[in-house]
């Protein structure tokens, strides 16, 4: 078996950077302001903290403006609600986000409920994820259009593939497969969901073509579980503690990279996989936010 | 094998019909009107005259009021759009439906986004397609929860089968799999999503625990594609012509009955299975309508 082609996410995000800057360079020459994303970032989770500086880090690469507004981890749900009001109302803000997971306090649903959706670039609101589910155009939410993505700019076509996805978060799992199973490219898969009440996950894994991980299960899929010449799409990115590492954690994938990637025809690494591509989906939105009538 | 249940939609939406004229019963006395579903009838295609009639009938026999409006094949979409502006201002009409399809010159989807979510008893917005999606409270599309709502009347629990849907439409098995698939009863199910693209639709269909077709494809569903042991549901519901019928035609399902039937644990005929479960839905949606604050 040829060694399998590695999806590099680092690379294709870059890609899509390049291409946004080029773009936001002409929007600027022709007299327009550069796209604004704003991050709301609750208390200090050492996750949260990461992601949300990748994304601000991300916009001053492509040359958008951003700006990270941080609250204290005791803050009021009604507090809270009146940012994302403020946020709505203000028209330099062309997109913005609040970070999750939010404290026990705050009712995430309703914070989600409370942002516009014309400004809501994680995807998450019910309009856009309706809208998306009907094929209408909106934001996509940023790992599954991220994925997409990535198997589109390197050469995977989906089209009558049996795609597996493990894990049906209304993040990730659920509207990838809504992505997947519809028509076009990427598209055109026969989905199978599986999740914690699956029965026999192993045999489901080993009918897929594609099999995509986000269970957050450090090492889950293996060797056993994968059709030789499948391609692999690791979502997982679980903080493991490693003393050996300045930063005292590793990331680890859903998928044990070591063993599984010999049998593949293609595989997303962790880091560098799908995470940089969920921060240039996160641009796009930006992007179309600002330049959507 | 033992004979298999048949899962009788006739028997279970009479059932449903009897709860819903109940609880109207004491809404009245309490003082208060009877909810009031209006039906928009576009042309006179044979199909939709006969699903509009029973959706009247069906609210008839539970005692809910009913408006039945018809326009000409050829009435032009700012008509339609005024048609819907008005039922939406409307504080005595409590849900409403655009009979589908409509004809060419309409833009279906623009109708569609016009209906105010809260009158909104097919389910079909995308407020309301994302909100089923997140889990929210909402109105569920009527053919996938009554689907659900069959299973779940008649003692099937679905938690930990593997479900194959086979058709991805966006008012049956989209929505089905999203049902099917997710935390509760029913539910919990593994899901597999065929279509029109997928390669060995047999094999995929000789694994189903539950296997819903809803293609329409008469007959498409054979002997050789059953499990046995599987609940088979049939959303089929084609006009094939039958010149010994009165009516000239019969309703034929997705499913080859007689061959199907013997080999399953729970089967649900056509006529009787599917259809009237999906007009109970309807009218549990036009009672939720008039009931939610």
């Amino acid at each position: 078996m040829p060694s399998p082609l590695i999806l590099d996410g680092k690379q294709t995000a870059a890609q899509i950077r390049e291409e946004l800057k080029a773009a936001n360079i002409l929007r600027i020459a022709s007299g327009q302001r550069p796209p604004l994303l704003v991050a709301v970032l609750v208390g200090n989770d050492g996750g949260s903290e990461s992601y949300v500086s990748h994304k601000i880090k991300a916009c001053s690469d492509v040359g958008f403006e951003s700006r990270l507004i941080r609250f204290a981890s005791d803050i009021r749900q009604d507090k809270l609600l009146s940012v994302v009001e403020s946020l709505n109302n203000d028209a330099q803000v062309d997109g913005f986000i609040v970070q999750l997971p939010l404290p026990p306090q705050i009712d995430s649903q309703a914070i989600n409920l409370a942002i516009a959706p014309s400004k809501d670039v994680d995807g998450f609101h019910p309009v856009n994820v309706g809208r998306m589910a009907l094929g209408l155009p909106t934001f996509l939410p940023a790992t599954p259009s991220g994925i997409c993505e990535l198997l589109r700019r390197n050469g995977i076509v989906t089209g009558g593939m049996h795609a597996v996805i493990l894990g049906r978060s209304a993040i990730v799992g659920s509207p990838l497969a809504q992505l997947l199973a519809r028509p076009g490219e990427p598209g055109n898969c026969t989905v199978t969901l599986c999740h914690s009440k699956t029965i026999g996950i192993k045999e489901h894994c080993l009918r897929a073509d594609l099999l995509v991980a986000a269970l957050g299960k450090p090492g889950f899929v293996t060797a056993d579980m994968i059709k030789p010449g499948a391609v692999v799409v690791d979502v997982g990115t679980t903080r493991v503690k490693d003393h050996s590492r300045p930063s005292r954690f590793v990331l680890r994938g859903d998928v044990a990279f070591d063993q599984v990637a010999p049998l593949c025809r293609a595989i997303t690494p962790v880091p560098g996989g799908v995470g940089p591509m969920t921060i240039a989906s996160l641009l796009t939105n930006t992007w179309q936010a600002a330049t959507t009538p």
